[in-house]
């Protein structure tokens, strides 16, 4: 896979691509990552990328000119044409499912944007899709590129070895995850649980199971409505409903 | 405000701090953020920090003792006792609203994970609240916490302009905002909205109002159930529904 950033900022993005698992898909030849800052597509002597928004109000807008110049660029090194995403609040919320469906593509653009928001007309020619990380401000598309690809490098078959894959598999039934331990068994006063030194596999799997939901029912409740339970494990929340006397916030 | 970081990839973090937000608010004295290196606290002189987990599974855990001793060395600086936040995909899901929150305290400490997890034991014993940037898994802690101070720095007082913060506002009264255009007022072929040039700001703010609730309505029409609407927006809202024949999904 390859994706294309275009951005303001390509240093804030390049020491996280070496750092991070992203790194990692890079040195294996899977995936190549590229930022490109929209600054060198200015079509002005002052390299302005920006200016006030019609109709008045605060803060300045990203010109439509440089960003298109900029992808128009990308196009012109030929290859896949890119899917174009647009980093921003209105976008649908990413999910897992969406990252593991992207990561199918040959080729992404990931435009960031900054200031007040980009020139709508630039956006409805280039962007394919609109993808928010959340529902909370922040300052520029920078960091969302970063979770995206991310997420996305991830998914790329080959990025995680095999094991690491399963584990990740594992992540993905809709429930949160049971606690880990790691030596020692007695650590500043507090023990494992004894189950997990049992080397009783059954026992440790229904424990781990068991707790998850005891989390999931806890922490995230909604995850619950499309979880894939047995009629024992349905069995099991009902007891804990019924001991929890119905309150299940932490 | 201070907050600290403890991480295995402290370098990750430096450059996006000098560059974001988060360093202009640095740079006005509202905030001082530390990274500190976990493996600098490791117990063993091979400077090991993880381990494999009880009662088997796939990957490697982050160890109790090393993350507890980077927390004590945070404690023994003096100063405000920090409200420790633990990057999760078992934590609550980030808003707007628990950032607001977060930047009236004195002080932060962010513990990244990485690996498959980090020993519940430590967990239990210092963190305080256990935060998600979203439903999809990413590789470690590092980029939610900068995702995290980011919207938090934001919101410190002083580090946005006061006009920005008045722009900023606005995006918080619960819709999506309405397209914006700078110039040129022709580019490529395509005109400005004639409304954003006509100067008539009673009739800019009234179309600018309407584009954000339709943009709601076909985006995110989730966010309509907490937004506060006037009898006349309710009734805008009500006519697009009907002219839409009842979908409203992109």
């Amino acid at each position: 896979m390859r994706i294309d950033v275009m951005t303001l900022f390509p240093e804030m993005c390049e020491r996280v691509y070496t750092e991070s698992i992203v790194g990692r898909a890079i040195k294996k030849g899977i995936l190549t990552v590229c930022s490109r800052n929209i600054r060198e597509y200015s079509d002005n002597k002052h390299r302005n990328v920006d200016d006030t928004p019609y109709g008045g109000g605060e803060g300045m807008l990203m010109s439509a000119e440089p960003i298109y110049r900029c992808y128009q660029s990308l196009l012109a090194e030929g290859g896949n044409e890119p899917h174009v995403i647009y980093m921003s609040p209105k976008g649908k919320v990413l999910t897992q499912q969406r990252a593991k469906e992207l990561a199918l593509l040959p080729r992404l653009a990931i435009l960031c944007g900054h200031y007040e928001g980009v020139d709508q007309r630039v956006l409805d020619e280039i962007v394919d899709e609109e993808i928010s990380i959340g529902d909370y401000v922040l300052t520029g598309g920078e960091l969302p590129a970063l979770v995206l690809i991310d997420c996305v490098a991830r998914m790329l078959e080959g990025t995680l070895s095999s094991e690491e894959g399963r584990a990740r598999e594992s992540h993905y039934d809709g429930l949160l995850e049971y606690p880990q331990y790691t030596k020692p068994a007695l650590w500043r006063g507090h023990e494992v649980p004894e189950v997990l030194l049992s080397g009783h596999h059954e026992n440790i799997e229904r424990w781990r199971r068991e707790m998850s939901l005891r989390e999931t029912l806890q922490k995230r409740p909604d995850l619950l409505l499309d979880a894939v339970l047995s009629e024992q494990e349905k069995n099991f929340l009902a007891q804990l409903r019924q001991s929890c006397g119905g309150n299940h916030e932490e």
